[in-house]
């Protein structure tokens, strides 16, 4: 019996690895993230997100991520999965759609096209979006320095939280307002979590 | 007036570089090479060959081949043709779809479709293929260290040959025996290349 595949995605400081964090550990899942899991993945993040003079133009940079995923997949996801094991992941192919896509505004289809290829096709079972607003997201990303995504200005920002919705809608994700009473989301991510297990198993 | 852009390909030890470099000084061209002309290149072609630690799964591979072309394609290659200036590369979408598709085994279609996002349509203007059989291939190469892609088999190296002849085919690529008289190559290559720089201009 195949494991169960649970994704958690949204902005920086949505809460979101915190609540992949939490989940993997109630389950004893495979706890993971894009981008920057595997040997490859770390020099890819580098690259992505650390590397001024190798900074990526937007096309490079969705391929980057695309090459992270695929890296991703084949070497730690399916493996799990195909061994019994649930996997959670903070970020997936949705964050290349809301960044990429809806942020640096290349083509959609096109972005798609090349994320099933990356994936080989592999979807989640559930996928948890963590929407808040940038004033939260901001207030609890505190002081710590911005990578070279996060310094983007605050518009680009607005059209990746809002790409999230969209995809959220479109896909039938679950989505939970991260700005709610803690314990009121994690009974919901819990909940949902909860759900797709049972499907899948 | 844009600059022609004229891309030599073919397995190591054809004589591409060669025909390359001394095809962009005759023509005053900017010479460039994939993967790996470019500072994100540099780190790339270090990953894609020369890191076993992290080797990419076949998918990535072919990811981060298109994110170097990417980069290439759009701070080097179209700079330089759009100011005028004509560019000769060794190396270009050919020999993703030679390596990674004919000899990775990745489907063609995908990968085109891979390809086109990378370089947004650049195309060029003339693409010659420079051919020689496998024995002429090694025993030029000599005893130099094969990277990780040189040091596959000699069916994966077939497949590749093989591919780029289908291809040249397909494309109407100009083809050149390169285990011909070192003379009468150059002189076919001059003449490709002047044919294509004559239609540009």
């Amino acid at each position: 019996m195949a494991g169960c595949f649970i994704v958690f995605e949204g902005i920086d400081g949505s809460g979101k690895s915190t609540q992949a964090r939490r989940t993997a550990e109630r389950l004893g899942a495979l706890s993971t993230f894009e981008p920057g899991d595997t040997p490859l993945g770390v020099e890819l993040r580098r690259l992505l997100l650390h590397d001024d003079a190798a900074a990526p133009v937007p096309t490079a940079e969705a391929l980057l991520m695309a090459a992270d995923r695929a890296q991703h997949v084949h070497t730690l996801i399916n493996p799990a999965l195909d061994a019994g094991r649930h996997v959670v992941s903070d970020r997936f192919s949705g964050s290349t759609l809301a960044y990429q896509g809806y942020g640096q505004g290349i083509d959609l289809d096109v972005l798609t096209s090349v994320v099933t290829f990356a994936t080989s096709g592999r979807q989640p079972d559930c996928t948890i979006l963590l929407d808040c607003d940038l004033a939260t997201s901001k207030a609890r990303l505190g002081q710590t320095k911005p990578d070279r995504l996060e310094a983007l200005d605050t518009a680009f920002h607005e059209r990746v939280r809002n790409g999230f919705l969209a995809l959220g809608a479109a896909h039938q994700w679950v989505i939970i307002d991260s700005t709610a009473d803690l314990d009121a989301v994690c009974a919901a991510v819990d909940a949902a979590v909860d759900a797709a297990v049972a499907k899948t198993s």
